[in-house]
């Protein structure tokens, strides 16, 4: 297919990659020349604008920074509305608010243009291997369209709902992540103070009622698991300062329905306090270090 | 084997007659009338002191309230110490902070009784089934002396470390569970708020990042888990007042070896304004009510 | 003076109202047609854009709902920039984050006007008696330009440095406004929970080094004092959803910074969770009524 | 008057000798031999336990770090009440939970002896300086008894209510203190790192709606007050590990009356981050620090 791709950043490049491994044409955009180039090495072409990548294109795939990047992207003078031909869909696969998602879908639906939010989950090494999950907000129709094309970037596509939803999806379940590190740190830091082994503590939590991706799989005490971020310096996963990110757009959508979120913005300040010391750059199971005198 | 057996509430009870069932002969003993009755029709004998209920058992067991009533059963002048046969282990299945578990193990050990602390999972609904998870503090010795007799009670028994660890692995498991659940419903309750279907919402968390026992067994989210306590007026689980309670211990503990435990202490004040609210009766997982205007 | 004046809600109308008591000559611009009519059957002359209204002035005064309003009022083809005369001193009273203010700030700089960002303090009641305190983010020169102006809607004028800085000082101010009266409310509960006097806990505190404002002027329990909101059901004071509005703008401030801000994060939630169960239009004190299981 | 004053630690020494200085002869108890000689060289007797302590005494006063200290000074067979005549009134100025202040206070009251509860504000320098203010349980006859005593350590007397009103009144003061405290903290660091002055913040607040002792008076932010702790390296005010032990008894006492105190538990925590990293001896202010990533 002739494929329009926004955005190749530490996401976007690896993602882009797949799609010319799976046969597919792309024309891609970024403001970043080294980023542009590396496409071109894998065989991508070039436009100079969004405009320009999705005028000659049968889907359209972006994937950026945040909701204004989203915004300009799209809605822009040269952007990809302006380009793009009637009926070819869109596909957005950053992390932004849902209210943004469905201004872009509504104003891609004007003019004839079906349009998906999907934000993905599984980070750079799934962007790398080809094993995102992607979150859709699609109706089933495009869902089905699109499905062969995220098929070679990821390996679970979920249908989510309407416009919005895909977005809705990725930022409760970041928040019950958010929520449930800290609850992983709390309680093994709380444990192991006390005086029970970590691994004693982490085995009896991985067989009851407090089990969770947090403890089972990223168990946030180094050790613990042996290829968890924890037990090689907290790098490599899914860094703090992006589950902060993804807090603050849970916080604001709280803030649009008028809908507390009481441990939400506690955790979001919890990762705020790791940024402003300088570990916004580790992987956010480092967020133990705060309930330390010393290092975890 | 001839067994004391001291406390016989809601949980202690069911846990009595399934040690009968299993041939056990026991000496019981409690302050309810109506209870000791019901364990005599059982089968069991009954005595006028945890003393005389100790005298002539090869293993006591003891399954009270709070660390007061620990204390008194295990300490005072008509207590278990008092007439235990030097060598008999002693087992108490409370749910207590680890200090009073130390506590009652050395008076134990000075006078030749080993002693485990063995708090239990599993609600009301595991005593009654049998399928209870104790979680034991014992050497090995001792553990593997006492795990025929706990299997006639539950089928998972594991083994902590020493004396005060079956309480610890408990309370910090429970922590992390009161936490989690909180975080449920605070991301069901944003996405659904924000346009999401709850079933599909959950589909997702399930098979993320996200997933958690509090999500995927007992989402607080009504008709979402058939089975669930919220898709039956949230009775019938584990009462908030009893989370409610453990929250309670950790945050003691916690204070004893200066740990913070900031969502754990916030999550405490949670389940204390729905027991303000006359909700403490509930299932735990009814905390979302918290976050609805009307009824959720 | 020849005064334009832009934003005649709740606290705009009084205040243009005091200005034309005070003899200055004004032309005002609202999107309501009611509101306008006020204005001009008190004596002002009205424009139909932003830049006719400061095209003739000596000073441009705006009184505005949220930053968005505040960019598109300033910043738009009929905008005051487009219409206001080189070197004409322009007053932004809204409460908005301190970076659109500095936005303001320097787009006026360019075509030589001076700015000033001056949010105020006092409520309707303060607006209509002219007894407003403004907290003015100007140079020295400016802010005695602005003074004699301010001087005629308020009696309290704050200079608190460059531009911006009036509105860090109100948000800074409010944040702190909105935690102590939750931990005044909090203190009020559980002391006559415990069985103390309200009026004897009230008397100490306020001599202690528990005084505030929000003890000693606007106690949150009924009955305390005899003028304060809560005696008379709550009405009349500081909504809780300007409140919640107020804590939005300090926790989206402290995320540009990187700044947690933990209680006041918490704050935030909780008066969203009396503007969940609609009570944002009572003064901010009835917070204490989430303490209650009945209506304090 | 003869005196009998138990508990010579840092607040009780000088308080013992400020009584002596007024005139009053003194037998005093204390497990340190230390304390007692300073106490002998101020002019005081001694005696080998609290019961002896009492006999012969007018009036009884003691002076204890925590509740156990009391149950035993008070309750135990060489305590106060095993030696103290019918009718003399005794003084617990120790702060202490309320429910037993009112157990020692019905246990007085079966032999004969009225008992205040009379916890105290000023710390160690009032305590020297005989400026402290002292909160009593009791009623108004045992009060005016009372106050020609406590007149000689101290120069406010307030009458809180019956027997443990005391105690509450300071929970709740130091609750809402300890909030505040933070509150303030978290002001000053959001207003600085927005780029306001800390003078003209602190100015603006301690005019304004945000105005409270911890802000006027005990500035967490270095410098903006100069007789403040945090102008002096957070040395001698009140100890960070002291209102640590006072949130303690606010958290327990609202667990028992089922009263959530969200921000008080939230504060709790975070003084106990302070004293996980070794900064519990600092004045409480020095809470400032968690808010940085250098220190304040």
């Amino acid at each position: 297919m002739e494929i329009g791709f926004i955005g190749l950043g530490n996401m976007g490049g690896p993602m882009a990659a797949n799609l010319l491994k799976a046969g597919h044409s792309l024309t891609v955009f970024d403001v970043s020349k080294p980023a542009l180039q590396a496409a071109v090495d894998a065989g991508a072409r070039t436009a100079v604008s969004p405009r320009e990548a999705a005028r000659e294109s049968e889907v359209v795939i972006t994937m950026l920074p945040a909701a204004a990047h989203v915004r300009a992207v799209y809605l822009n003078d040269d952007g990809v509305l302006a380009g793009v031909r009637p009926g070819v869909p869109l596909v957005d696969s950053s992390t932004i608010d849902p209210a943004t998602a469905r201004l872009i879908g509504e104003s891609a639906a004007k003019q004839g243009n079906p349009f998906a939010d999907a934000p993905v989950s599984g980070g750079t090494g799934g962007a790398q291997a080809g094993t995102l999950t992607f979150m859709v907000g699609a109706e089933t129709v495009l869902f089905e369209t699109l499905r062969p094309v995220l098929a070679s970037m990821g390996k679970n596509m979920v249908q989510c709902g309407e416009t919005g939803t895909g977005q809705i999806a990725k930022i409760c379940n970041n928040l019950l992540l958010g929520i449930s590190m800290i609850g992983v740190a709390e309680a093994m830091k709380l444990g192991t103070s006390l005086g029970i082994d970590p691994n004693k503590l982490a085995g009896i939590i991985n067989t009851s009622t407090g089990r969770c991706w947090s403890a089972d799989t990223c168990n946030p005490y180094p050790n613990v698991l042996p290829n968890a971020p924890s037990s090689r310096g907290y790098t490599g996963g899914f860094g703090a300062d992006l589950m902060l990110k993804d807090l603050g757009l849970a916080v604001d959508a709280a803030r649009q329905v008028k809908q507390p979120i009481l441990l939400g913005a506690l955790a979001q300040q919890l990762y705020q306090s790791m940024s402003m010391q300088g570990l916004g750059g580790l992987d956010f199971s480092a967020i133990i270090k705060l309930y330390s005198n010393e290092d975890a």
